[in-house]
């Protein structure tokens, strides 16, 4: 497929057929997210293949109980890792380091990227994907369930397989509102509201057409989707909660020590 | 081209052409990477391209004076930014949030996964680009020259511009060095090595190469290819250094309150 329309066709599929992913063509995505830049070409980050259904039902509750999880043939999660690295210095007499917030920052962002290769990958071969940002929020308990040693952290994964959804595109924010020229070009706080018109026409009907939600929204009177976002989906509590869960896991796997 | 040998094909590029970006190919470019995925589709980040020589000049200090942030076009900045998103739910009278840790990262991965559809959409135009991890290390500075309110921190970024070299493909590490089936498969310390076989075949070969790093090498006698990674590269106190320059940026951007 051209480029820029696979690019352009992205949509996060959250229905799955019971359709199996050949090996050759799980092999070549993990080939592909291999190739992405990496810091120092180091390749600080793992990828957990997970298709055991026991294993996964586990991982379905850490991850808030999206279906998804359970249909999908694979879920894939990319960790931050310097474990591997580090018993590589040890073997080879080099200084120990990398058990640090830097550390596991560098491994995140190798993580990501490789991810993202996959994704693409995936997309390009037929196959649908759909990140679940309950990696992160949940890190701690997911690590336990994958096994994961010290200074390896689950930073994002998603789940795969062959799609059975036609979902419609989502909107996305205007260039003009996401990209600065030179530098950071601060918005008008009375102009903000021209950035996100689009989304706002789209977003409260898509959330109002999902019934546990409809029933939320209606029941605490929010009246606008940026409402949505901090009252219902987003709460300050809840967020709150996941950075001390994710703080915690770094220093319990031993990347905070600066 | 080919996605999978789009792919295949990536080089990091330190040696540009003089020649310009036309400005329609980087709307494509920008454009592709506001199709990545994003957590709740907030699209909580912001591309700042900075193409002024004097503004170069100061990043270019603050990348560690790698020539190439001098010759590249351009320089792409991609940030964890809730700054806008904070600004319509005032606006929104939605309740505050987004002022921790856990929204510093959901911004983080979104920046990091729409930076990688930027660069291979570069790549696919035949563009070359080299990504940079002093954004990270050196945030607080960066920020402050490219002038980014409270909930704004550089995560990565890449120069860009036509390739005026042809390096060759960089060694990756086998896939059963980095994917796990099922959960994490510990290494055995004394296999280590075999996994990293590869990479200190040449690895060690390319740091004698650059003459300044040869000087260091030769003088700290260094003895293999992780002992370049922890005695020259990436020493313990540099590392330490950066985690808590992060933190302290993360502190005053206001992503620290949990």
């Amino acid at each position: 497929m051209d480029f820029l329309k696979l690019i352009d066709h992205h949509r996060s599929i959250r229905k799955y057929k019971a359709k199996l992913v050949p090996e050759e063509i799980l092999s070549k995505i993990l080939e592909a997210s291999l190739r992405a830049s990496s810091s120092g070409n180091m390749q600080t980050f793992s990828i957990i293949v997970t298709k055991n259904k026991t294993l996964k039902k586990r991982l379905y509750k850490l991850h808030f109980e999206q279906d998804m999880v359970l249909q999908a043939p694979l879920l894939l999660t990319f960790c931050s890792d310097f474990h591997r690295m580090r018993l590589w210095l040890k073997e080879s007499q080099a200084p120990d380091n990398f058990d640090n917030f830097m550390s596991f920052m560098i491994g995140a962002i190798d993580a990501i990227l490789a991810s993202q290769n996959a994704a693409l990958s995936a997309e390009n071969e037929g196959l649908g994907i759909c990140y679940l940002g309950t990696t992160l929020a949940n890190c701690h308990k997911i690590g336990k369930v994958l096994n994961l040693p010290e200074n390896v952290v689950p930073v994002v994964g998603f789940t795969m397989g062959y799609p059975d959804e036609e979902p419609s595109l989502r909107d996305r924010l205007p260039l003009k509102g996401v990209v600065h020229y030179e530098t950071y070009n601060n918005y008008a706080q009375e102009n903000i509201h021209e950035i996100y018109a689009e989304r706002e026409k789209n977003g409260f009907e898509r959330y109002m057409s999902v019934p546990h939600l409809r029933e939320k929204i209606l029941d605490s009177q929010v009246k606008n989707l940026a409402q949505i976002y901090t009252k219902i989906k987003y709460t300050k509590a809840s967020h709150i909660k996941y950075s001390r869960t994710v703080l915690d896991c770094l220093k319990d796997q031993n990347f905070f020590n600066q």
